[in-house]
C-alpha cells in the first residue's frame, strides 16, 4: 500500500533511519569493551529486535513481564527485567524460566530480597537479581555508599532462592541536562556511581559481575566506560522530539511519525486541525519548543518527512491536534483539507504505545511490511 | 478472582458507581424535552453502553470509525461520528451504512461538503450531515454567524449524495471553567450558539432537524435546553479527577481507577514508588491538586478506593509511579513494599485508553467480569 492511501491516524515506522541510528550506537559501542544491551521497552516489537545485531539471541532489557514473555517467544532468551520486581509476580518470572528465559531481576531493599529468596526456595528454582543503585535521585535505588548495601547484597548471593547479578543505575536526570557538555558529566557521575557500588561489594568478597548502567543521552556521549560491563540504551533505535532537544540526534534521524490527516481549517484563529490528537500522538509535552511553548509533536510534509519551520501540534483533544499557522510563513493554502502531514513524536515510547504495531517505509513511499508490538502488562 | 490477587497494573471499574452516575444524568435529563446521546468515546465498550439505558439501540456518539464499527455490531445503529469528516474516510463510512447503520457525519466547510457529497453520489448513498459549530474557540467549527453558514447548509441540503442533518458543537472550554457559575454561564453560551445556528439555518428555508450540544460540565449543570434537540456527554459515566477539580463529581463517584503495587521505598526522598506509570496512567496532567502541583493521580486505599489526603502521583517514567510523602500524615509502615493502592485518574478517556478492558467490580472485593475495549482507529 502507499503511503498515501493509508487510513489515518496511523504509526510509520522509517526502516532506513532506525537501521541509521542503530549503527549509529553500536559504530560507539564497537570501540569500548563494553556490552549493549538494549531496552526493548521503545519498539516492544521482535522484527526490530532482530535488527538490533547481526547476531541472534543477543541480550536485552525489558520494563514488563509481558514484553519478556514476548521477546522470548521470538529467540531472546537473556532478558533482564529492568523494573523493581514484587514478590506477586514471581510465578510468572519462574513460568518464563521454564520456558528457557536466563531472566534477571531488579531490587532495591532487603525486604524484598528476603521475599525473593523464600519464594525462589519454595519454587525450585534461583532467581538471579541485580540491585539498582541511584546516582542522580529521579527514580528507585540505594545511593553507591548506602550503608544497607552490603547486607542486600549478602542476602542475595548467601540466601538459597536467589542469586547476587550484579548492580544497575539509569541516569535519568540525563534528560534534563542543557547540553552535550552536562550529558557528558552526566554519563561519568552514572558511571563512577555504579562502578563505586560494585567496588564496594566487591571489597566485601561478594560477586558482581554485571555493572550496568544506560539511558541514551548518557551511553551516546560517555567518553569512559571503565569498569563498566553492560550499557543500556532504547529510545535511540528510533529517537525523538526530546533527543532532538537534547542533541542526541537531528529531526532527520527520528524514524517514527505519526501520519494525519488536516480535517479542518479554523481561519479565524490562523490554525489547521488534524485528525491525531491525544490518543495518536500521547500527552507527554516533552521540551519546549524554539518558541518556548509546550507542543505534542513537530509537523513534517507527508512524503519525506522534513520538518515546516515553526510548525508543532501546539494542543491536542482526544482525536484532534492544534496546529497554529502565526510563526509560519506557511498558508492553509499549503494544507488542504485532506492533505496529510507526518508529526514527530515527543517521547517515541510513550507515542508508539498508542499502536499495535508499525507500518514500515523501506525506502521510497510504499508500506513494505507491518510489525507488530507488544503493548500492555 | 479477588481484587487482591490480580496482576498490577490493572483497570479497575466499579461498577455501582458508574451505576450512580449514569442515574444521576438521567434523573437531570428526563426532566428535560431533550435526548442524551451519550458520547462513547470514554468507554468504548459495549457493555457499559448497556448499561446507559434500559432501551436498547440508544442513539450514540462515537470518535473513530473503529468505535463505530464495533458499536454497530453490538447493535446501536443510530451513531454520530463527531470528528470532522475527510472523504479518504467516507467508504467505511458507505460501508458502515451498508451494514445497518444511520450514521451522522460532521463538517464545517464547503470544501468537504462538496466532495462528501461528490462521493455519496459515486458511491450511490446519501451522507447526512452536522455542520460544527464553534462556541468558544477551543476546537473546529463555524462561528454561529459565519457567512458562509448558509452556503454550506445549502450545499449539503440540495446537493444529491449528502443531506443537511443540522448542527452539532461541543463547550471544550467547560474544561476550564472556575465554579459551577462559569459552567452554568458555558453552557448557556453554548445552548445560544446552537440555537442561533439553527435558527439562521432554518430561516434560509432549509431544515435543521438535530441541534446537538454537549460536554460532561455543561449537560451536567446547564439550566436551560430550549431549542436543543440532543445533548451528548461522555466521562460522566465513569469521571474522573479533572471533573472532581471542576466540581461536576466528587472522588467517590469516579468509577474507575489503576490498581497499583508498591514496588520501592524512597526513604532518603520520602517517597514511594508504584509499578504503574505514564503507560498505566497517561501522561495528561489534567488540574492542578490542592497543593498547587500538577500531578497524574489520586491516590486511594486498595480495597475501599478512599483517597488518602495529600497523595498523589508526583511523577511518572514509562512504568514508575513515584509518590511524596512530603504532605501526608502516613509513612511508609502504611505501605509496605507489595502492598497494594488504587490510582484515581486525571483524565478517565487517556487513562482506560492505555487498557484492552476492564475488570469489572460488582460489590464486595472480587472480580465479576471483564469488559473489552475498542481502542484504536
Amino acid at each position: 500500500m502507499k503511503l498515501s492511501e493509508m487510513q489515518t491516524p496511523a504509526l510509520i515506522l522509517d526502516k532506513t533511519r532506525m537501521e541509521a541510528n542503530i549503527q549509529h550506537l553500536k559504530d560507539k559501542i564497537g570501540t569500548e569493551t563494553v556490552l549493549l544491551r538494549p531496552h526493548l521497552k521503545t519498539c516492544k516489537s521482535i522484527e526490530v529486535a532482530q535488527h538490533l545485531s547481526v547476531k541472534k539471541d543477543i541480550p536485552i532489557t525489558v520494563s514488563t513481564l509481558a514484553e519478556a514473555e514476548y521477546f522470548l517467544q521470538g529467540g531472546f532468551t537473556d532478558i533482564l527485567y529492568a523494573v523493581s520486581i514484587v514478590p506477586q509476580k514471581l510465578p510468572r518470572v519462574k513460568a518464563l524460566q521454564k520456558k528457557g528465559a536466563n531472566i534477571t531481576l531488579l531490587l532495591d531493599n532487603l525486604e524484598t530480597a528476603i521475599n525473593v529468596a523464600r519464594i525462589g526456595k519454595e519454587l525450585e528454582t534461583t532467581f538471579p537479581c541485580l540491585i539498582e543503585i541511584d546516582c542522580d535521585g529521579k527514580r528507585a535505588g540505594l545511593k553507591a555508599e548506602d550503608a544497607g548495601l552490603i547486607a542486600l547484597a549478602q542476602c542475595l548471593h548467601e540466601k538459597t532462592g536467589s542469586s547476587l547479578a550484579g548492580v544497575m543505575t539509569h541516569a535519568g536526570g540525563s534528560y534534563y541536562c542543557k547540553s552535550i557538555t552536562e550529558i557528558q558529566a552526566m554519563a561519568e557521575q552514572e558511571r563512577t556511581c555504579i562502578v563505586r557500588a560494585a567496588s564496594r561489594i566487591r571489597g566485601n568478597d561478594l560477586p558482581c559481575p554485571i555493572v550496568s548502567m544506560g539511558s541514551t543521552p548518557t551511553v551516546t556521549f560517555a567518553e569512559n566506560f571503565e569498569g563498566v560491563t553492560e550499557v543500556r540504551a532504547g529510545v535511540y533505535v528510533f529517537q525523538d522530539m526530546m533527543m532532538e532537544a537534547l542533541g542526541v540526534c537531528t529531526t532527520s534521524d527520528i524514524a517514527i511519525s505519526v501520519l494525519a490527516t488536516i480535517i479542518s481549517h479554523k481561519k479565524d484563529q490562523n490554525r489547521i486541525l488534524v485528525d491525531a490528537g491525544g490518543f495518536a500522538l500521547s500527552s507527554d509535552p516533552g521540551k519546549k519548543n524554539d518558541l518556548g511553548n509546550t507542543h505534542f509533536g513537530k509537523v513534517c510534509s507527508e512524503d519525506a518527512c522534513a520538518p515546516y519551520k515553526n510548525l508543532w501540534i501546539d494542543s491536542t483533544n482526544q482525536e484532534h491536534g492544534l496546529i497554529s499557522l502565526d510563526h509560519s510563513n506557511l498558508s492553509f493554502d499549503n494544507f488542504p483539507i485532506g492533505s496529510r502531514i507526518r508529526i514527530l513524536p515527543n517521547h517515541a515510547c510513550m507515542t508508539a504505545g498508542a499502536y499495535d504495531g508499525y507500518h514500515v517505509l523501506d525506502g521510497g513511499d510504499t508500506i513494505a511490511t507491518y510489525w507488530e508490538r507488544c503493548n500492555r502488562w
